[in-house]
């Protein structure tokens, strides 16, 4: 007899108003198909081409500092800045060709002044070198934008140009789609409930368990109930927090330790550096009242069966909704399984 | 001076009701990154390990027939099924964990016997048993289910298992969100204006130019204004068809002509076979009235600069909104600079 969620269904995403398909009996299909190349070939500490190695030269001729732990600059070639169209320049705005201008800037933040490690890699107090590092800056650019967006493309598959560590932050006045609909969401939810719906998610899942991939005092990591990506992750504070230059030391301290826990957990699935983009959801900054947003991350790992067969988001799911082959509980489930050290410091 | 378009701005999808970033001026960065190998070797007409081609045996021991033009089966591992969860097995049904059962089915259609072949390779009495073969089971399936998704992913890049041409229809009773979303919109606008969204697109468009890909006396291709991927486009009816059921001979005929320009044009402009993921968007079958929406098919390809350099949509994409680094005027004027003759066909 088979469980109801073994058979075909929807699932609900409350916080991003969107459904996706769920298939758990599709994942043993033959599969036969693009095969991502594992690049674990040695990665150097330093490479001399890396533009974003310490004391390397960049493009545009700068010259990085001898960073020892993390190395912000501007973007040279952001997709926003700070200068924009000139609204009256752009075309007819009628309602079938409306547009808007931008303002803004993009940063990319060094995680590591060595080329080699990623976030799995790296200790718990370089780690932390990366949570201060955003809360800077997220200070630092929220004081001028609406919007600040912190995040990571890990690996060649997510499109990141550069396997030295690094993030990026693009900042801006305008809310951007995203936002603007976990916004709407959480508003609504503490309309109609008095209490903000990550709260109750938090509660609900703490209570449930089948979810949980990583817990501590501050911190909660789920695949939640309407996950997309296979092993799809959200990073949920446990307290009122709105956006991340709100983390004091404690909250700073445990999540650092609760990013090394899920990239290690990542990296041990299928033993190797699991790619993923990740990024912070805070508050905007222009809303009346946050009360109803809690901070929280989303992890959007492409990885389905190994280090080289990854889910395609194509056809169906572009043109109709996200579909997703095993159970967010199934996934849970795996990544609760590995063990937390780290795969390369195994003894043989 | 810069034109106003050549900035960073955004512009709105009156149809799916989302936003894009555009950062023409990002082109001409440099990229280092994963780049798609290509694989334009010698593809045999027939293979005897291809599940899709005549008289070969699938997976689940079925016989494909030995087919002339096109085939359709059932696909054996069909990510929605004709049994469904039982609803009451669901977990509680709260705000926060809702989910819902699925019924429908899963068709695969092959396009051509010849293994080797891509409707850009397929002359146009070809292509128009495609158009057939789209109408008959369009028309099976819609009178068992409201909503019918018929696509094609092309392409290893966009997780297409088979070289084999081919594409999937998969049905069934509950409308898709991007079916929800788009009906959502056409409905308004027609509310509104008292006429079709599409039709008034299709009126601006073919004025303007601007965009035009290729046209003929029934259909109309655009890289629409709000295009998220580089070379994006939209095939629209210039009539009032809801439906891929309802095409008469002649629209069934221009069709396959225009589909033929098209996929020529995406092979010309990077001499490659353009990989993508297109799809028709039909009115769902339960609505009041289908006044107000038009048919419509989307083009989602992944190329950006040439064969082996694709757009990742990842970081700010997937937790933001969709960004594009060359407007949607310049991709369609690129797609207009290339000659129809098919690269393959070209004399030496
Ligand atoms: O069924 P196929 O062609 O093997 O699978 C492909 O198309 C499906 C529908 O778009 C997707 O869900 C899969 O991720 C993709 O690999
Ligand atoms: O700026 P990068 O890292 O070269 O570029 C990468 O991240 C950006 C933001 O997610 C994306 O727009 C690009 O498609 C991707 O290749």
């Amino acid at each position: 007899m088979m469980n109801a969620y073994e058979l075909p269904h929807r699932r609900y995403n409350p916080l991003m108003d969107e459904w996706v398909l769920v298939s758990p009996h599709r994942n043993n299909r033959p599969w036969k198909g693009e095969v991502e190349a594992i690049s674990e070939e040695h990665i150097p500490s330093f490479d001399d081409a890396c533009p974003l190695c310490p004391s390397n030269k960049r493009a545009n001729g700068e010259v990085n500092t001898n960073y020892p732990n993390t190395f912000v600059f501007s973007n040279d070639f952001g997709a926003i800045m700070p200068i924009s169209a000139n609204m009256t320049e752009l075309s007819s705005q009628s309602l079938l060709t409306r547009s808007e201008t931008v303002t803004g800037e993009c940063r990319v933040i060094c995680f590591s002044p060595d080329h080699s490690k990623t976030l799995a890699q790296m200790n718990i107090s370089e780690i932390r070198h990366v949570v201060d590092t955003w809360k800077q800056n997220y200070l630092e650019l929220s004081a001028h934008y609406n919007c600040v967006h912190i995040f990571e493309n890990k690996g060649a598959v997510m499109g990141c140009s550069q396997p030295h560590p690094h993030g990026q932050i693009w900042a801006h006045q305008h809310r951007s789609s995203e936002i603007e609909k976990a916004n709407t969401s959480q508003e609504a939810y503490f309309h109609q409930k008095k209490s903000p719906l990550l709260d109750d998610y938090v509660q609900m899942e703490i209570k449930d368990k089948s979810r949980i991939v990583a817990e501590n005092a501050d911190w909660l990591v789920v695949v939640p109930y309407w996950a997309k990506w296979p092993f799809e992750t959200l990073l949920l504070t446990k307290h009122s927090l709105v956006d991340i230059g709100q983390l004091n030391n404690d909250q700073s301290q445990t999540l650092a330790q609760i990013l090394s826990e899920l990239t290690i957990r990542y990296d041990n699935l299928f033993r190797c550096r699991f790619p993923y983009s990740m990024g912070w959801h805070c508050a905007p900054k222009d809303l009346q009242s946050n009360d109803h947003w809690r901070l929280h991350a989303h992890f959007y790992p492409p990885l389905l069966r190994s280090a080289t067969v990854k889910k395609f988001m194509v056809g169906y799911e572009m043109l109709a909704e996200s579909q997703r082959d095993l159970t967010a509980e199934k996934a849970a489930q795996l990544l609760r399984d590995v063990v937390t050290v780290h795969y390369s410091l195994e003894t043989q």
